[in-house]
């Protein structure tokens, strides 16, 4: 374990994060699973059943983590129940393509902010979060995928883009809620006396970077952002 | 690849078994995820998490191995889609003591049909099975749960125990249906020239071992079979 995690405003925060991500990775699992019982083939379950299963996978290794630190993860996860539940209740996608865009422009969000984070962090931490968070290969399908469904339904593009903008606007109100309410969030992300963190203008420039990602992404699906 | 597999009937039989099993896996995954959903705590939602993920690394290893036989994993499955979408459409759990049951009782008597009949396949198909089969050790999870719940409220238990008589009933009816539509799992079962099969009377002993094995099981949760 790193020297860092000695102190323990850094240790509370970082045990609220992989907590966070634990249970995101939880949820993550339940709702591909959900999502794949809404596959038009056998292949396309596959496929999303794969990703609920990395997912799940992901969960496993954070649980593992906060074991390691001596931490409850059921404990650890417990205060970002709400906000996650919140998200997903508020973006239940109705039907097959919204939820591979969700699949896609969700993870790809979450992924993009904890590896943002993930730069102010101890070595070990930030090396668990990298690889939780390296890609597993599914984004290939579900780009094509989406993009196959657009050129056959052209009106539904419109459709999807909404609902890509509808997703982003519900993460980031929801990210806001969990900074606001634990501390031990706010000051990891604020730094200490001999530990770098991010001024406003480096958050700032952190959601810029998360917004244009963003936009790549919709572009890649071929949907405007 | 072993030289049993030259033969164009035991080919079949066996592309057909494998096929079978692994749309049975990839629906147990699907089911097991709903049934987390069901979870009235965040460490019972992991458990059944674990479970699903583990049936979908098995489905993963079977795709793999009917790719191996130059066949397509979704066209050998989808024989058996009817089949096993009829089933889990008459046993939808109603609540999380009956998914807990099913998920204990179905993977148990699943497993002990396909262990029974790997004992006629080639060295190569029935390590694969058995190694598919082995028990991901979740069951004492379910069996102490279960237990649980029936000691707090006795009265589950009596629904509980019918649930697991329907259970059984609607595997072996479907069971029956495959068998009788797949010429090749027929023929498999029935053995060659220079294969030994299973005749009637073997058949019959197979279903008592089966039932000997479900009341055991029943019986290790609390409940009469």
């Amino acid at each position: 374990m790193s020297a860092e995690l000695d102190d323990p405003v850094y240790r509370t925060g970082v045990v609220d994060l992989l907590g966070a991500l634990a249970y995101g990775e939880l949820t993550a699992f339940e709702r591909l699973a959900e999502d794949a019982a809404l596959a038009p083939t056998l292949l396309d379950k596959a496929e999303l059943g794969a990703m609920a299963s990395a997912e799940f996978g992901h969960f496993t290794r954070l649980q593992e983590r906060l074991s390691a630190l001596g931490v409850d993860a059921y404990a650890a996860m417990e205060p970002f129940r709400a906000t996650f539940d919140n998200f997903h209740a508020h973006t239940a996608p109705a039907d097959w393509p919204e939820g591979l865009v969700k699949a896609h422009v969700g993870d790809g969000l979450a992924a993009d902010f904890y590896r943002e984070i993930a730069a102010y962090l101890d070595t070990g931490t930030r090396t668990l979060i990298l690889e939780t968070l390296a890609d597993t290969g599914h984004s290939a399908f579900v780009v094509a995928r989406v993009r196959r469904i657009i050129s056959e339904q052209p009106a539904v593009g419109g459709r999807l883009a909404l609902w890509g903008r509808r997703l982003v606007g519900e993460a980031l109100s929801q990210a806001q809620v969990v900074v606001a309410e634990r501390d031990g969030l706010s000051l990891l992300l604020a730094g200490g006396v001999d530990r770098p963190g991010m001024d406003l203008a480096a958050i700032g420039r952190m959601f810029a970077r998360l917004t244009e990602n963003h936009s790549g992404r919709m572009a890649a699906l071929g949907l405007s952002a």
